[in-house]
């Protein structure tokens, strides 16, 4: 038996895990596997409603407020959860689901582990949650969109390189227990709107006014909102992104031809030079999993990502022409085998997090 | 300058915050100031997804999950997140929202004050926040509605008696600056699919049987809610409810009359006798606030409120005939006045708290 006791306090204290563990001998049970049985020291948490707009109906609000005339409805914001803990790093992580998700994406994986939420939250970070406008917690919409019933869940399972339905992927980090596959299916929800990238992208902005400076953790989807994020707040001192699939910016008469797949071509978009340019000035990590095919392949939920890793490729290649500052990690490239599309809640999440602690420390945003 | 550092300690060991409080001298500040400047310490949180309905298409899956022939659609769940402080009393607190609403009901409240989830885990409970199937985080649903974008703010600003539009009601415990009814109007969210009593009660119920005993806390639509799942597990051990407005189950055969408003008539619901019996054998608080007219009002707003606490005084004398323990308490009537629908997010919440505490305490649930 170890006598945990020094680090213990330390950790209460609100220290740094990594620092506390670092005095750790060498034979302690793994850094990530000691911090789990610690308590989590909350200094503060809570939630709020950011950006949207507002619609008036004509006419004069009755005596008794029936009817609509006159009405407003409040929709088009994102929600936000936060937790501060003791001693918090000077930037807050603020992270970002991608499609048909929400703030679940972070926290508790489907196989009933910690996920990126408590794990940077034990690592010293605030964490802010986001639903985005027109989903989950942030579902009051000015614009209807009809719910989907459609059953989807096995072409989700194809896209998200789980497996090629029923089968799993060789090696995949992800748990084969039927509750597991339960919890996952069940982590997506409706959008109750049509997607919109400038309100979408707009609510965000407002976010970073409100908090100040922090690093945005994107995921797919949010990869491209996160750009456009970026482009509008200063606020945002630097990006991680897992496996980015759409919506990349390249500056107006740049844009490089669209990358065909077999689930149809990824395109880029276009924007200012000098919305562009903020893209130079800030540190970002991209990060991909494995499972994705290196040459064209008739699997489209594993070859569409084939096309978008290419164009995050060309897109960090076009920043750092202008000297930016980007990076494309391809996980088994590095010797990180058997992750999804969903990086930070697979099996070896804590190595995942490893990957993106360093990187904060390196870019000084940890 | 009163020397706190005995209570500090004692509070982040994780004693009960009106034990620590206890050693107080008289002339300290009030115990909730004082514990709001603590941090939380807490031992575990998490989010799942429990019960819930699986539909599957005719068909074979496609080889590469493409179409929707074979897939299934995993819905109708409930929504759950949670904390364990540190010590944390027997029995969790499990906080329903009402109609129109998500978890956000507990949370941070619209002038930007703690709500009774952090109120609640300073004092030692556990929490469990749920998002009912078809709304918020649990909003995919195996049938869909359509989202409601009609303007209606003015008609719950009216319906959760914070006063009569434009005008805020005398006294009302709720901030008047702009940003709080933004933000008041911004925790509504739509519903996904149909209201369907048994399939929501039934999440509830499975989660019971997931955590084992525990305390509902109920509000509005989902007293009613609260009462059903009750009836159908016996690990809810008691309830507080504040404001409940419908669905109050009354034995085959013993159906009071409906209670005419000018919102329209409070209908009782049918239960099977034994069924009814199980809220016989738990303690009941149920909770309204204030400017629930004393007579028929012309104001429907308001006047639902006054059917629906006659309703509730009716089925307390139900249950207490039975052998129940079921106490209904109108705020005003003990002194504490200006309470809307929603007491535990009003400026006065800490004195609410106290009285569900007390309640808790009493009644040995806490």
């Amino acid at each position: 038996m170890i006598d945990l006791s020094l680090s213990r306090r330390s950790l209460l204290a609100g220290s740094a895990t990594s620092a506390a563990l670092a005095t750790l001998p060498a034979t302690a049970a793994p850094l990530t596997k000691q911090a789990k049985r610690q308590p989590l020291m909350i200094d503060e948490q809570g939630s709020f409603a950011v950006g949207g707009s507002v619609v008036t109906a004509e006419g004069t609000v009755d005596t008794y407020a029936q009817g609509t005339t006159g009405q407003t409805l409040h929709g088009d914001h994102a929600y936000i959860s936060y937790q501060k803990p003791v001693n918090a790093k000077p930037l807050p992580l603020v992270m970002w689901h991608g499609i048909g998700q929400f703030s679940k994406t972070w926290e508790t994986t489907p196989d009933g582990r910690e996920g990126f939420q408590n794990i940077f939250l034990r690592r010293g970070h605030s964490v802010y949650l986001i639903d985005q406008p027109r989903r989950g917690r942030a579902g009051r919409t000015t614009q209807a969109s009809p719910i989907s019933t459609t059953p989807d869940d096995q072409r989700w399972f194809n896209t998200f390189r789980v497996g090629v339905w029923p089968n799993y992927n060789p090696g995949v980090q992800f748990a084969r227990d039927p509750e597991t596959l339960n919890q996952y299916f069940r982590q997506m929800v409706p959008s109750t709107g049509p997607f919109d990238l400038k309100l979408t992208a707009d609510a965000i902005v407002k976010l970073f006014d409100k908090i100040g400076e922090g690093v945005l953790v994107t995921h797919s989807h949010s990869g491209g909102l996160g750009w456009q994020t970026a482009m509008h707040n200063r606020n945002v001192r630097g990006i991680v992104t897992f496996e980015p699939g759409s919506n990349f910016p390249f500056p107006e008469g740049e844009l490089p031809a669209p990358v065909p797949s077999s689930s149809g071509p990824v395109e880029a978009i276009a924007a200012p030079l000098d919305a562009f340019m903020q893209l130079t000035k800030i540190p970002i990590l991209i990060v991909y999993g494995d499972f994705i095919p290196a040459k064209p392949d008739s699997n489209p939920g594993a070859d569409g990502w084939r096309a978008r890793m290419i164009m995050a490729r060309q897109w960090r290649d076009a920043v750092n022409r202008r000297g930016g500052d980007v990076t494309v990690i391809h996980l088994p490239e590095i010797g990180i085998r058997g992750n999804t599309h969903f990086p930070f809640s697979d099996l070896n999440n804590l190595e995942v997090a490893d990957v993106m602690s360093s990187f904060l420390t390196r870019k000084k945003l940890g």
